[in-house]
């Protein structure tokens, strides 16, 4: 590619939302800086003026890189000598196709948080945005970059496990176990069907779940049937999900995700079953993968350990016993979006290994949870995907 | 009742079934011994005389009361003055109506291993002989025998996680992962339709799961979509099972069982969520319970500590942190139905307390299964209960 | 050996302590049945008449076998033709030798709870009395006879581990961290000198893990330098040790016991390490073995599981993923007592793999308790073994 | 302060060492970069010239900020008009005093790596630079970073736990069990009496364990007992350390360190028995935190819950059920470092809660080792502190 062929060092990043109080532009910004892959110089931080200016004063950006209309910053930054190369859009759902689509065509590689978008045909327009641009796609899928998440995946590509019968993947959460504090602004857009789309608790965490699932053992899905709930009182979109899976080739598997799992932090967790062995792996223990063969005897797999995959290996910074975590997972997705970039610039190929979520990914997702609202208004009946 | 109400001290048992080889006839074996509640003096230990007689001079049975053939064993015991005045029944499913029919019509208090029968016709059969019979009957639904799950009960009962939402529950095993050895005896009957009855995976430890998950939450169940598997070669029966669940008032589930999940021993465990707290019991730590209320702080119960219910207290032999398992809880069924059956001997009510699984649950069992068979065959669709 | 030529079938067995309301009693009581090896026949389980009468009556021994005077009760069980052949000595340490004395010079085996004596006087005579007899003397450390406790010592034996450089052993409580009620009668005589001896948490639970840490490694201890605490106001006897080891070939340890350890219920634990390898046991999680190489990757094996060693598996009862713990692991040593006591019966030799420890374990015991004191009182300066 | 009255922003930062290859340089840029505090703008990243640019190149320093001498970096640092207003000196041991000298003398800010140095002497020299110093010394002592080892301090200090009984700290790694590779600098120099200093494991994460300790309990030493081992042939420095402690007001302790601990990643833990509860921390799981009452029942507090004091609650920065891990917590030191430097710049006080390891801690650290070594060469016999 051409728009940015003449960049060295650090990439130039714009930020689209995540101004003051909101958690995940913070987690963005620590994931771009974390390695110094990024450097962060632009942002249209809120929609509100005061608040974008209060915002980006706070992150010492330059006055007159600071935005509050994200169209007229797609526009400026696109012409400016030293423009931002790539942008990360951390808004909520419905605003993900509008705002990517303004960098896109501008040639602006694009970080955006999940799901991809509100509904199924935000997502075709998005895809369609996509393909249209030079520009990269990259989707925040956190959670596959855990070096034990491609450790698994790794060993289950290696056929370590055997043909895979059966997976179970699920995400519990509690934090929207009672009607939310009207001042709790990620709650509030989370349960407005205007803003988040069709899935509420299937939107926002079953996504990661689903792609999880994917992701560590590329089982092709075939159908699903549903089971949505809506536990608190006024509560329009889920916040409990129950669904079972058909895969081709005969796998199964059971997903469930929900907000209302009193007791529950975030315990993101799949376990895999081949016909040769099983694998788990939880987001509580992240640098643990555990293997166990078919009646034989539990082997645990620390991050950065011998018997680590290469792939888990890339990965790695710090030695085996030193934890890793979230934030450091989250900067491998940007570390792997550093790469594209640079690899852009010039036209270069990927490095190996390098791989990331994007627009298909994203894509799924929101056919997942199309498809579980589906199903789940014709009473849990099979749906294809 | 009047029957054994000259009887004093130990409680004389026979079994039928658990001969040379046999896994749950030794385990209902130490059951009974444990506490010194009961002593075994007849058996019919095998339909081969041979291994009938082999059997019981292992366990230094009298000659004269062992028997190849339960309904002489039944006939001659009732006659006899210091005949059994209960029996466990260990054999294969398709055998339960027909064996503990024989003592129940003869005033002999049952102890039968579940499931509660094969078929529903069976069960209704035996339901039928147990209601015209003064004698117990006793399905050892053994895991409602750990003090931490009668711990679990307790706190749902007294409200502390408030009104139900939801319940997990899962029971993967790994041991028929592949087909089995012709000489396993265990395996071949449990994957035999003729013996085993409709289920497989279901009727051997679904009905466990079921069965934990009614003894815990109380709730009761709607209708059920399940979706069934068999996954290795030539297997009649299934080996998985994915199972959603609708319960009265509003709370949904989920409930897995397997017995090819690979690498799982025999991983029992449930999950319930309220209102405000959410509990843990997995049968890989059975003597801790986690409870957690929505956004606060684990606790772990243990057995035995200040914090626990007297429901569990009951149960518990030795102090915290000397760990019971199994087999203690195994004889915490045997204990309660010994209290039941000395009670018996005088009519007097059961002494504060006591419970056990019996034949309600043992035809709710069996409904389970073949509601979740129904429900497979016609493509996992809602099935009520 | 002689004396019980004749005799087939369950032991007759006595027992000199436990009467009503005694914890560890019950434990040896529930050990001896278990299995089916022993029959419990007569008692003195108390030393006043009346109390040793109601619990005589509480389980079920007739009149004729119940004592109130142990030595009455060794002299005529002696003579009986249907007297005792073992008896299980459950009685406060300063009591051992006199009890166990009468029984074993007439021949009866004795089973005894540990710590052997109260002082090295008395161990030395116990000693005596012991190899004077034709008797077996059974020490209860009853966690030899947890399976992964013998997997552990295989492992360790077949080199798996390499030259051993460390072992790491502990054993924390916190019952008496309080000045107990006086009504505790366990708590009363485990904290008086002329009841328990020298030691107070050395001797009670510290010859415990220095009996484990022996068994594991078979390490031979040359010195210990022990700083000996009371925490408790008013307290006479250690009631927290710390203790740092040296071993034969320079292995090194560190032993620490306490019954102050406040929020810790009974977590004995081992920990291994050798040049290739380290292994870890901990109480908490009895079922499990952690074995894991230098560099390398955990493997956790379970009871029952294929990687296990025959020296585990012959104390296996039931499948992995079913729980065994502390009762299951005191009946192994009853078991392995009453195969030792059918061999002495004809004078045949131990069956293969038979073990469990006797007088030599017992005045290691002691003389360990003794430097202990002798170091902490020279203000921990080493002391040799 | 009035060095740097006039910055504003990210604070300008340089480093000593820590060129390519250098494990710890590279954590501590990492910290210094997550939280945007700090800006690396110049530095010594080696001795050796070629290497020196190399490293500075990779990192995207000016040529004109990049130095091999050290010295010559703090002259032209202290003279640049946008010097450097802090610096990061992560060199062998017995380089710290030279190198941080050179750097107070011109009010320019140390962040230095730990132990403090490698002899008493050396610790005594820098311990005057510092205080004649307007310049901040920070230690990075970085396992008090992590917030629930915050929290445990915070509960200790505010009375949870009762007057403080015992103290038990341990730091078990295996990755110098062997003789190392030659080509492993890391070993090398922290193998090497000359570079390392008098301590080998004592002083490399011995000190880690005595300050997390310290930090936790506030318990003041009296003396200790240390009988160190060198068990890889041909090692100069100890492997591995046995530490009896003894503090003021009664408490006593353990502590052991091990370099050779096979199987063993980074675990250091610590668990505090006070009157009335305990409580226990581990790196293998950082985010939770055990608190257990006396007789009583566990909870286990995680990050960012609802149970957290806010002295844990200041340094979180994602949600409870997000892991943060190992280099979260050493940038919290950063943080804290910045908060200081920032407060410094205008000679404002200290905000509320802001506190880090400095010199103090480092001279203690020292004298910690010295005592182990000169109590084990007069075979572990108590010295003072």
């Amino acid at each position: 590619m051409t728009r940015f062929a003449d960049r060295t060092g650090p990439i130039r990043l714009g930020m689209v939302g995540g101004g003051q109080g909101a958690m995940i532009g913070s987690v963005h910004r620590v994931a771009a800086r974390l390695d110094g892959h990024f450097r962060l110089v632009a942002g249209a931080l809120s929609s509100t003026p005061d608040k974008a200016r209060a915002s980006a004063a706070d992150l010492g950006l330059a006055e007159g890189r600071t935005y509050s209309d994200f169209t007229e910053m797609a526009r400026r930054e696109a012409r400016l000598k030293d423009g931002i190369e790539a942008v990360s859009v951390v808004v909520p759902n419905h605003m993900h196709l509008p705002v990517a689509r303004e960098f896109l065509k501008r040639g602006i590689h694009v970080i955006c948080d999940k799901p991809l978008t509100g509904t199924m045909r935000d997502a075709r327009k998005l895809e369609k945005a996509a393909a249209g641009s030079d520009a990269l796609f990259v989707l925040t899928h956190n959670y596959t970059g855990y070096p034990m998440v491609r450790e698994a995946r790794a060993r289950v590509a290696r056929g370590d496990l055997g043909p895979i019968r059966l997976v179970q993947v699920e995400y519990p959460q509690d934090w929207l176990g009672e009607v939310p504090d009207p001042s709790n602004k990620q709650a509030a857009w989370r349960t407005d069907p205007a803003q988040s789309g069709a899935g509420g608790s299937t939107g926002d965490i079953g996504t990661h779940a689903w792609n999880l699932m994917r992701y560590v053992t590329g089982l092709v899905p075939e159908a699903l049937a549903a089971d949505l709930q809506s536990f608190v009182p006024g509560r329009e979109l889920d916040d409990n999900a129950h669904v079972m899976l058909r895969f081709e080739g005969g796998a199964r598997g059971m997903l469930w995700c929900s907000q209302v799992a009193s007791g529950s932090e975030n315990t993101l967790k799949i376990r895999v079953f081949g016909e040769k062995a099983g694998l788990e792996w939880s987001h509580d223990t992240p640098e643990k993968l555990r293997v166990t063969p078919l009646g034989g005897v539990t082997t645990i797999v620390t991050r950065g350990s011998v018997a680590s995959d290469p792939a888990s290996l890339r990965l790695t910074r710090i030695p085996a016993g030193h934890p890793e975590g979230f934030l450091e997972a989250f900067a491998n997705i940007y570390a792997e979006a550093a790469a594209a970039i640079r690899a852009a610039r010039t036209g270069a190929p990927l490095p190996p290994g390098v791989h990331f979520p994007g627009i298909a990914e994203g894509v799924e997702g929101v056919a997942f949870v199309e498809a579980c609202v589906r199903s789940s208004r014709r009473n849990a009946a099979w749906v294809s995907l």
